[in-house]
């Protein structure tokens, strides 16, 4: 504790006096040392022993967000060898799923929320928060720039420029508007808890609008339409909990304006939840039909009005049709952020849509940069892209072809590195390679399997169309942030014992094992307590039981106990006393 | 309940057919009948027994104003012989004692609200509520100008044009600048659910811009600097809850900043509460600088810049000091709202400060209208004014003196309509005006006195001295809300048996008893757990024990079921958990 003390007082000194931590990092930077670590968890925990310059000094991590890929990983990094930064624009960490049920007031805002510093408090690790806003990333010199969003009378935008050794990116993405007009101006979106809020009093306001005196019959059924656009889970869990709150608890407030209560929800394809199993999709579909809700498939938007949403059909000659509105809330698709999108610019991925990283998550080309959840993609290496590195590291002898001994030992690396080898053989109900290059040989004996390049490239041919990207959902981003958190923790013991699959490329082996994403299934609300699930293994289950499953998988996974208590209260207050509907 | 539809029905006629409603009402008002009810909770509920020729038609009360008044007047009414239309900016009642509360996350905003819908719901009176703001109101007409305040893609701000046939305007005040420069521009105000949540961000942005690294200490003091203008009530409850905020919940999370805060009260009296009984102002004062709050009385604040506040010192010369802050809270005075000004000019009140009503609540001048809570004041009648009125009318025979016999007549009378008669005797301790006579008569018998006008004049000189304008609190708004409420449903029985006192200057008695205020004490949270209360009769209780009647008075006084739930859970929730910090 002394030590750590006398430490603190150290890194307070550099803090409070930037242009030496400055020197201090250029100096540590130029002294090329990659990897420099306190000896984290052992008795000497303060006496840095590093090889490079920087005695004495952490290595500075900077994370930039607080949602569930920076949260996950701030609550996973457990090494007091680093120095950490969090910078966002948002003081607190959210969670997310129960967005929807905050819009209709089933949850209130603050019960989803938890403080970032609440978060980090009692960590032995050295957590700093800093409430800002990143603008720009400087790669080459190992900066970010970043800008508070305090206004008022506190002072102007003060820009603050933190250096880093690590940076770890996981400021999510923006709501994508597709570049369609009028989107940006005219809709809500479902991202931050300010969305929500903001959904829940116009939602109010379209009611009590409607039920002013002097309208005609048109514009109050004009005013009480809500369009939801996009039939994933979000906006299928929006309009179901829409229709809740209008027929348990605004109805009986507002029954002159009832019947000319409308929900339409639109979806470009041709079904909603197309991303679930199809006893889902039917079964959200024939529920939302009797309750109402008007659910058009292949239903293209291409602009919105202040009044008036304009569709296309997909099919059938791609009529165009336009429907007055009250409110649109927009529910498809994420976009990358600007920050991100000049950060692409700047690493030379201006050609790609989302930030790339390897299977490490690291930006592909920059050891230090890290980028997880929604604002990255893991950009999986492709077999085919390898296959000659692949079949030479793994025929030892150098004989030009692979006996079965030669495979044995390599076998486990290429599953490894190579995730979609496995799964195509698991989808083709085959046990092992072998089966696969028999395929490729015909029926020769197991023994006396031996392939040359061309023959391995054929049987491996088909691998990499197993290969997808992982959704953009909280699980994924969650998961990311714990491995990152698990890497950094480890980081100094695996780099001397690397435990990663071999580098086929390269020499030697992987410092980490690639990142592997465990999909433990998805719920679709879907209104008046009934939750369609996908679990694992293609098991559906749906009806009242799954919603109580609902309630308790996400009363667990909240964040604090007060987040907990607050939310399973904010349940029981709505089954006694129901939403509330003051325009506040 | 079959007639009740019928009616129904033709209300909604007229309704939905606003030139015929507005013809009958003109028809209505020139026939000049001034009382014209249905027989209220009689047989023949429905059909209107009326001397006029609106006929058919309930007598249309628009209540102006969600507040105290407002909503204790919906409350109470229960004569199913109007038909009320509420309209106000808010669509709900707000529990405003507990304002303070929430600006710290103490109780959240949505503990304290009731939506007003829910509250008129179940009576068996016909109550419309609109979303509108009334802009105008035209006494000559009896028409009230709304402009809804519902904006966005919902169309344009709709103007509503009411009919009544009784106003009761209920709109509150604002909060008054002095119009001193930069206090509307910089400080905030502590009025509205609004106000309340933007002061908690504020507070949490004060303390995340002072952590941000590159402050000068300087700075940073001056953006944790908070300063509360006013030593009333709610300035002393706010600055109590902010240090308990800060000193309970704040610096665990913000350790670094700790030192930098202050609080500063500004008031500019020598005292703080000075509403108050002393000993209750001392142990305030004493507290606060236990605490380390900075009470500062006898400074008056002079102008507000955007970074400091300057005031001037009442005593002593006079001197004008600055000091820099980060935030200011204004809670000191209430002024007229803009739409009560216009009003004032146009009955002839222009020079008044405040709009007059005489005892019964009435805006003097006009019958129909009625003015309570914060926006109107009691212009009580002196006994000065009417003496001549009262000897008269108590001179039965004409003699030109007064006897004892005829004083025993009006002596109910006088003290029910010039209640400072009463209070007058209270103070001197006479038991009754015979006393007062007597001393003006020197130590003549009993039963001999007997008083001239000059002599009765001069008994009755100091009387008004004892007249007060009631203090603007919700205790005060909510009695007037339930006193006219109650006059309301009586109006009819009370036309053919009146109630009230002789009337001194006309002829017959008045209808009603004049508006009594009862006090039932007042509390003062001082933070810590520490209330002072004062009670009728002097009563004072300091300490803990208060703090808990404290906590079972508000519960109780809550508006309905679910906030008394939600406020206790919140109470409960601050126990175990401490306030939430999100910047949300």
């Amino acid at each position: 504790m002394q030590r750590m003390t006398v430490f603190q007082r150290f890194s307070r000194t550099f803090r409070e006096n930037p242009s030496l931590a400055k020197m201090l990092v250029v100096f540590t930077v130029s002294g090329g040392g990659l990897m420099a670590y306190s000896e984290a968890k052992s008795e000497n925990e303060m006496n840095i022993v590093d090889s490079t310059e920087a005695e004495g000094k952490k290595k500075r991590v900077v994370v930039l967000g607080t949602g569930w890929a920076g949260t996950s990983f701030l609550k996973n990094l457990k090494n007091s060898s680093y120095d950490v930064q969090v910078i966002s624009p948002r003081n607190y960490f959210a969670f997310t799923p129960l967005l929807p049920s905050v819009t209709c007031g089933t949850v209130e805002s603050r019960s989803i929320v938890e403080p970032i510093r609440n978060i980090v408090r009692k960590k032995n690790v050295d957590v700093h928060y800093w409430e800002a806003e990143c603008f720009k990333i400087d790669a080459e010199n190992k900066k970010v720039y970043c800008r508070s969003n305090l206004t008022s009378n506190l002072g102007e935008k003060e820009e603050i420029v933190v250096d880093y050794d690590y940076l770890v990116i996981g400021i999510g993405a923006r709501a994508n508007t597709f570049n369609i007009p009028g989107v940006a101006e005219n809709c809500h979106f479902l991202k931050e808890i300010e969305d929500a809020q903001r959904i829940r009093r116009t939602v109010i306001d379209c009611f009590e609008r409607a039920n002013l005196p002097n309208l005609s019959e048109e514009e109050r059924k004009r005013i009480l339409h809500f369009v939801v656009v996009g039939g994933g889970p979000a906006g299928v869990e929006f309009a179901a909990e829409l229709h809740d709150y209008v027929t348990e608890d605004l109805v009986k407030l507002y029954p002159k304006v009832k019947d000319a209560v409308k929900i339409t929800l639109l979806e470009a394809t041709d079904h909603i939840l197309n991303m679930f199993d199809k006893r889902i999709t039917v079964f959200a579909e024939e529920k939302f039909q009797r309750d109402g809700i008007d659910v058009k498939t292949g239903a293209m938007v291409v602009k919105v009005s202040d009044k008036e949403i304009s569709t296309k059909e997909v099919k059938n000659g791609g009529a165009i049709s336009s429907v007055p509105y009250g409110m649109v809330v927009w529910a498809t698709g994420i976009g990358t952020r600007p920050v991100i999108m000049d950060f692409m610019k700047q690493i030379g991925q201006a050609n790609r849509r989302v930030l790339a990283t390897d299977e490490w998550l690291r930006v592909e080309g920059y050891d230090g940069i890290y980028a997880l959840g929604d604002c990255a993609t893991i950009n999986q290496r492709k077999v085919m892209e390898d296959i000659w590195a692949i079949f030479r590291k793994a025929d030892k002898d150098n004989s030009g072809t692979l006996t079965v001994k030669e495979f044995q030992e390599v076998l486990a690396d290429i599953c490894e590195r190579y995730p979609q080898v496995g799964l195509y053989l698991k989808n083709r109900q085959m046990r092992s390679l072998f089966d696969l290059l028999k395929d490729s040989k015909g029926d020769a004996v197991k023994e006396s399997v031996e392939v040359n390049l061309e023959e391995f490239k054929a049987a491996l041919s088909q691998v990499d169309s197993q290969m997808k990207n992982l959704p953009a959902t909280a699980q994924v981003a969650a998961q990311q942030g714990s491995y990152l958190a698990d890497c950094f923790n480890r980081m100094e013991e695996c780099e001397k014992n690397p435990e990663g699959p071999l580098r086929f490329r390269g020499e030697g082996r992987h410092r980490f094992r690639p990142f592997r994403y465990k999909h433990f299934g998805q719920f679709a609300p879907l209104g008046g307590e009934q939750t369609a699930a996908q679990l694992p293994g293609d098991w559906v289950s749906i009806g009242q039981s799954t919603q109580w499953l609902w309630y308790s998988v996400y009363a667990s996974k909240l964040v604090s106990w007060r987040t907990r208590a607050l939310v399973i209260s904010d349940w029981g207050r709505r089954f006694i006393f129901g939403r509330d509907s003051s325009g506040i």
